[in-house]
């Protein structure tokens, strides 16, 4: 039982971010979202990769990676927002 | 060494939703923010947590529980935003 939901919650933290990836990429819009936290995040989710390939588990090196994926795409997205957004303002 | 990666790793993760928690309670704005993803990412680390207290490990009940404060604050704004703007285009 707890290993089905230790295997549950790493799905659903995973593919959680697939929606916002999708939503950034077909909008263009990221106001609201925080350049900073998607900086941090993505480090963090690189550094869980490396935990996963260090401790050799497959599982953790999966959900990290493919998370990774995403946090890439949405930081990019967002990144390329708040360069223009400055650009406009000098 | 691997402890330590693992730890930062943890923190990164936990505290990068600090900032996009700061921003959607000041700026209010929710614009870029997908809904479906903090649904789904506070379940998973909700569920995260319920591992944690299973398996009785501190560090992933900790990082969970604050990460689920953030991720609440998060979801109820942009959840709050979504609601209005149904109202407004009805």
């Amino acid at each position: 039982m707890t290993t089905v939901i230790g295997l549950v919650a790493a799905f659903l933290s995973t593919i959680s971010f697939l929606p916002q990836a999708i939503k950034v990429v077909t909008t263009k819009k990221t106001d609201g979202i925080s350049l900073v936290m998607y900086a941090i995040f993505t480090m963090g989710v690189l550094l869980w990769a490396l935990y996963g390939f260090m401790t050799m588990q497959l599982p953790v090196i999966i959900a990290n990676v493919i998370t990774l994926v995403f946090a890439v795409i949405i930081l990019f997205y967002t990144w390329q927002n708040v360069m223009k957004e400055k650009r406009r303002t000098k």
